[in-house]
């Protein structure tokens, strides 16, 4: 018997779409700490890691280890039924095991919504992510890294991320013109709100290329947190995470190898 | 000389919009106690009344009975041209039978659009509905409904709908998942804001299948009214009823007969 | 060296968005008084012409008079970087004459982004318009402008505009309907919100055809401005002027040649 309940379902579903495009069918483990998950792109490129840790859950019961998996695009789609505020109830018994059901409730409203979505069969392997430090490790605003994803995929197809001690710089180069967006490292750490400063820690300077479609996929994350961490190191990949609930205990991340190509001389 | 005057064109918009994908044209009847509408949709499957009460216009002459054949399209664009708060005036003139004329007045400005729309050749077949007691009344806040039925239909298009003395039960079923929603009545019906209320009233249980592409269609028509009023019996057609305007005594109805196919098993 | 401050990036964005769909590539004029700009449609019917004063920036400096040729979709992607508050510094070095560089600046925020465009060449030829005394000069609401031409395309591609001493007249004549919108000259001009009136100058009373295709495509340029002016005679082009800048020594016009076809005689 495994038995969770979410306050909001709306947590649930910025998840699944913030992965829907990038993993097809996804192998969920419930254990004991909480729900995680970790897959491939379909074109193994880019990796998936979720943690949602048990203090997420107003109530949280797993008899035994279980793996479960979802389609993506169904789980979606019952997520779409949820109303904003309605709590989700996920629960999936040892005599019903080709099934989940999701039970979404308006606290406020004499209504249950139940979704029971058919499981499906993947293989399992669980992919070791080895430790690793990192040479520059950068926090900021959720919606300014989205943005400059979004600008620079305009103009090239392949995103320049350069780290100092003092700024970070995000650039593209096309054929009709090229763009360079420039962050100072934020001189005042104890700001009112700090969710909107740069926090930029650099060991050793980095300049390294991502495919930026990678990284526009990534961003659709950024309703989960106002946060997002980028660590980076020459020749490794590059994790973005997404940190989440109200201990950030949970979180989104995703790896990504960076680009070996020609375009690397164009900005010279 | 028929001439009438709505204080607001976005009552007639509203209807126009809820029926326009249903029906092509429509005949219109305009009588000594208002306007109107009784048509079968194109695959002859639903069946769309319209009653618009004199009460419902400011103003009201319609020296006799006349039918107005207007195509539903020409009629969306003309009503487009109208603002929200806007008047719309209707004449139809004897001695120019062929067009129906729409005024358009901004009560704060200096502005006046009139739309003159071409009338359509139509058989008037008028429809008779036998008088029926219902097994199950049910009256729900349309938008609720309108969500219940766009989300099920994400798994199956047949809507399942069944009644006991103290619930309503909207279920589908299909080959990824399943889903069901399920509303208590209401234990106060005093309530400050009754129009949330779910007012269930219950003879003999009822369970009947339905296409859940036509509720959809129906449900179109939410921006009309507040409530919906469900009326079912088995193996009779349901009335979708969408009352509007102060005094209710005008509404938009839809009929749809049960479906009766191997989907049913399913569900046992 | 060319180099210019625009307090607001929204400025030049409004600009773009309204012409890029007439004009492809644009010969930008760079002089002591301003930036301008003169260009016909592609289908060479109708003419833009684009006028930024010096007082619309908050620093200018132009060396010597210089032509500047950009592609407005290029444009208008290097301006999708700005956010609406961003300041706008655009630079033209001479020793790098082939790119521009538009830099944006968010006040509030330690980020610069810099955009470099590649120019493209482009044959200037300058185009003379006439110096014109107008029968009739109308001031409007842009907004409603924008509606009235939006609504009367729906049932026909002619417009007809007809003024008198007293009020102005927009038609349209289709073969399922017609559509016809008046205003009344505005009875006070001393009104507290001058920008909603109607201001009706008619010297001789006109009425003339134009393509409401056109029409349409001029009222990209609405963000831009709360008033239009149209300028109309008999037999001469018309012009559709939206001030903009707080002095309204900036503008953007249209000039467009009346239509001369047999719809005229539908509307006898």
């Amino acid at each position: 018997m495994f038995e969770a309940k979410l306050p909001q379902a709306a947590t649930l579903k910025k998840v699944v779409d913030a992965i829907k495009d990038l993993v097809q069918d996804a192998p969920f483990d419930c254990s004991e700490t909480g729900m995680s998950l970790q897959a491939m792109d379909s074109s193994h490129v880019a990796l998936v890691s979720l943690k949602m840790d048990v203090t997420l859950f107003d109530t949280y019961r797993c008899d035994r280890t279980i793996n479960v998996g979802l389609s993506l695009a169904t789980m979606a789609k019952a997520l779409k039924c949820a109303n904003n505020d309605d709590s989700c109830h996920i629960r999936h018994d040892d005599d019903d095991h080709d099934n989940v059901t999701f039970t979404f409730k308006d606290p406020k409203k004499d209504r249950t919504q139940e979704v029971t979505v058919r499981l499906v069969d993947l293989d399992n392997e669980h992919l070791g992510i080895p430790e690793q430090e990192y040479s520059v490790v950068l926090q900021m605003p959720s919606s300014d890294f989205m943005k400059t994803c979004r600008d620079l995929s305009m103009f090239s197809d392949t995103l320049c991320i350069s780290a100092t001690k003092s700024a970070i710089e995000f650039s593209a180069v096309g054929d009709n013109g090229s763009s360079k967006v420039t962050y100072n490292k934020s001189t005042s750490l104890d700001d009112d709100d700090s969710s909107e400063n740069i926090v930029l820690d650099v060991k050793t300077p980095v300049k390294i290329n991502f495919s930026i479609k990678y990284m526009n996929q990534f961003t659709k994350a950024t309703p989960l947190g106002e946060v997002v961490k980028i660590s980076m190191c020459n020749d490794v990949p590059v994790i973005v995470e997404y940190p989440f609930g109200s201990d950030d205990r949970s979180s989104l991340s995703f790896f990504l190898a960076p680009k070996i190509d020609d375009n690397v001389k164009m900005e010279a």
